[in-house]
């Protein structure tokens, strides 16, 4: 992945993706015991940050390719944001998508006028449905993170952090999944903010990230692992975002499902946002980890909000008083 | 109110007061018919355009006067912005508020250091409990929106409409109590984006200032009506915001807290904010009476999120599924 390649995505997202705002709020600053900047990724189109990668790669294949029709395996968001890309370039979008996806996640997908396929995430492989559909149907695939043209679209992210804080130092906690967007934040700070140093954040049972950066090596989460984080319970790092986190992050950090419904009401409460759960674990960390982050002040990526209203009600009851 | 009064207010906002996005999701525009564009404003601090208003006038006053003490009366979006204002120039504030306000509001001011009177809203009148406090302490009053510095401190938020739309066409929908916001914002657009046209929107049974426009003289709401739109419930439009929206201002629109409501769901659904109910009628009135606004894009400003808990789970429970 070069400079170049980020440049060039973050010009064909001009006009496009949603340059997410920076929030803070002087009573959450004082939960987590130091300044807290949140860049609200819930506020891009589509609901999540998943948008820019896909507009990213949709715009970047040759018309004839394009116009074959997308294809994309996705819990949810890269569903979204594919689908909504394929629609604003006028080709057909065709995703592979859990059948226990949140409902919220399964009728937007629709709604922005993409066919659904649906899989058993537990006994079936997503990729291997993918890659077959793929061939037979000649789409073209559009990996939700193991793809260039995706971490360059997520790096634009980074590249809006930069621009309002370059001569920052401190931590970045990013939701990390299969690290499309941790490794494109981190590319696009390495070269823009270097004292600014990024750091994933998982939930307990899928750090599979902050495993595999200790060790060095990619490592898997257990097979019976289970979270309400269902944006982000990818099975390992990917291929191409590992090498990226390993050289430009620092180490990573779990949180437990109760902390991101925790940071959930927070959100609400103080910034006003909407976060689904896996969006909510890197505020989570500022929030309850404290001691884990350094710097004055820590900067969290809020990657998404496609939550259903059910998980939210459950959210504000639990913890809607603080 | 001057056109270098406005600017003014916007120069001290500077660098204090948050610049909120302008929000769209086309699934949303789907449901109204049109493009809609939400201005939103419970991403400002303390989750309401209020602060604008409250540091403006703050920030005007000269020192000695200042740091005697501020007072307010208020719901409790403007004692928050008045709360955090006195506390970010250093000098303490007392704040007149309603005993059944939103338990969020009362302790979200407290939570900005200031000292809370409280007062029974239907029995007791918060202008005279002011000016009788103001006097026997020294403090100084801010208003919530019959004074000009404050409505030209919400002014800022017409100013940057302008700055993204200055060219376009069609209605503004704002959410109107006192008419601060309102009148605020059409000054500053009747000067920088004359095509479009401000428009009050008000609870049903508080739509004092619909009917006041209609009539061409400030006309009263009935005593005993009640709203769960706690923010916009005054009683009349005011002395100072009336003669300016009567010249600025189309005829006003009338929503009911059903339809609030269920706009907070749509909100939350496809933007990823938190309305109140109060700072949800703009957006109702664009989806829900679609046949009363004009133009191919409508503007809602929504005006804050400082909602309790259990009427946001309220709100998703019954509208949550679209």
């Amino acid at each position: 992945m070069t400079p170049d390649a980020i440049d060039a995505a973050a010009r064909r997202l001009q006009g496009h993706a949603r340059r997410t705002p920076l929030l803070s709020a002087p009573l959450l600053d004082e939960v987590a015991g130091r300044r807290v900047l949140v860049k609200a990724e819930c506020l891009q189109l589509t609901g999540s940050f998943k948008f820019r990668g896909a507009f990213s790669a949709i715009s970047a294949m040759d018309e004839t390719t394009r116009n074959r029709g997308i294809l994309a395996y996705s819990s949810g968001n890269h569903a979204q944001g594919v689908a909504l890309a394929a629609r604003m370039h006028g080709v057909p979008a065709t995703i592979v998508m859990p059948a226990d996806a949140p409902a919220t996640k399964l009728a937007n997908t629709r709604a922005y006028g993409a066919e659904i396929v649906t899989y058993d995430r537990h006994a079936e492989d997503r990729e291997a449905i993918g890659e077959t559909m793929a061939r037979d149907r000649g789409l073209t695939l559009v990996r939700p993170y193991d793809e260039p043209d995706v971490i360059a679209g997520q790096a634009s992210c980074g590249i809006e952090i930069a621009e309002e804080l370059g001569d920052a130092t401190g931590d970045v906690l990013v939701c990390c999944g299969g690290g499309g967007l941790t490794s494109g934040i981190a590319l696009a700070l390495a070269e823009r903010a270097p004292g600014l140093r990024v750091r994933p954040v998982e939930p307990r049972g899928f750090d599979d990230t902050a495993r595999s950066l200790a060790a060095g090596e990619i490592l898997r989460n257990a097979p019976d692992a289970r979270s309400i984080c269902d944006a982000i319970v990818t099975p390992a790092p990917g291929q191409l975002t590992f090498p990226i986190m390993k050289r430009h992050c620092g180490p990573g950090i779990a949180v437990t499902d109760d902390e991101a419904l925790h940071a959930m009401a927070l959100a609400f409460a103080r910034l006003k946002i909407v976060l689904e759960p896996g969006g909510a674990v890197a505020l989570a960390a500022a929030l309850f980890h404290g001691g884990e982050v350094a710097g004055d002040t820590v900067v969290c990526v809020a990657s998404g909000g496609n939550v259903d209203p059910a998980t939210f009600r459950a959210a504000l009851e639990r913890f809607g008083d603080g």
